[in-house]
């Protein structure tokens, strides 16, 4: 039996996001999970979700490996805060400062696609996070995200 | 009046994308249209393309730069096709090598979204494509797109 998701431990009020929030009935609802040292999603396309007939939408593949990463980041920087601290906080909330995405070939839509992520860099409020996404054993494209600690003034009130 | 966006031009069988596809009852529908050396798209989030309360779902963002720039390649690549060959093609289809978001700051979900887009490059079957995505009159996000017309074998049969 999995542990609760990355996301699933965010606060109530930063859990919307289309990507990942839980309580958005509109969304993608993608889920982090670690598996060792590195952090894992698992998404099923829809046959909506396509670019050309057969292959999955770019956009969507940005998307997974985007809230993946962020999730990521939060994950490892409240593991990091909890060590320091000594006691448990609630779960950082992150934001991506850049996304890149590299598309080594087309993802077939009939797979499950798996995001494979690692830390490359935690420092401050900075992750930099770096991902694989692979579709029927493949690797389909690649990923880096600088993500960010959401700053005080953009949090809900 | 506006001329017909990039996307209305592209063949049926390639017109299903979530992004940008006529023909997907359940996409974005993005369009894109020549201003003068730029190539512009707008668009209006909806109130669930929401990340942290108040502003659009970086996903989204991406999503938006990623098919406008390769609805901009074609739209360069066909006139330049055009123009080399001396009479009307269809129009080419471009997938996308890689993408580059920077997000620079939140972009309000009331606001409409503006990308606009410039030729950097283009080459044989490769186009770069530069963007800027505007909300209330700010620049929240830069954007670049390397794009790759599809090959013959992925195009539908």
């Amino acid at each position: 039996m999995p542990s609760a998701a990355f996301q699933d431990s965010y606060p109530d009020d930063v859990s919307h996001c289309y990507g990942c929030g839980r309580l958005n009935p509109h969304g993608l609802k993608i889920k982090s999970y670690w598996e060792g040292e590195e952090a894992v999603c698992r998404f099923a396309p829809q046959p909506y979700h396509t670019a050309i007939p057969g292959y999955v939408y770019g956009g969507l593949i940005a998307s997974l490996i985007d809230c993946h990463s962020t999730g990521t980041a939060s994950a490892a920087a409240t593991i990091r805060q909890e060590y320091e601290s000594g006691h448990r906080g609630s779960a950082a909330r992150f934001l991506t400062a850049s996304l890149h995405v590299n598309y080594l070939k087309p993802a077939p839509i009939s797979e499950t696609l798996e995001v494979r992520a690692t830390i490359k860099e935690i420092k401050d409020r900075k992750v930099v996070i770096a991902s694989r996404l692979i579709a029927g054993g493949e690797e389909c494209a690649t990923g880096e995200v600088v993500a960010i600690q959401v700053p005080e003034h953009l949090m809900p009130r």
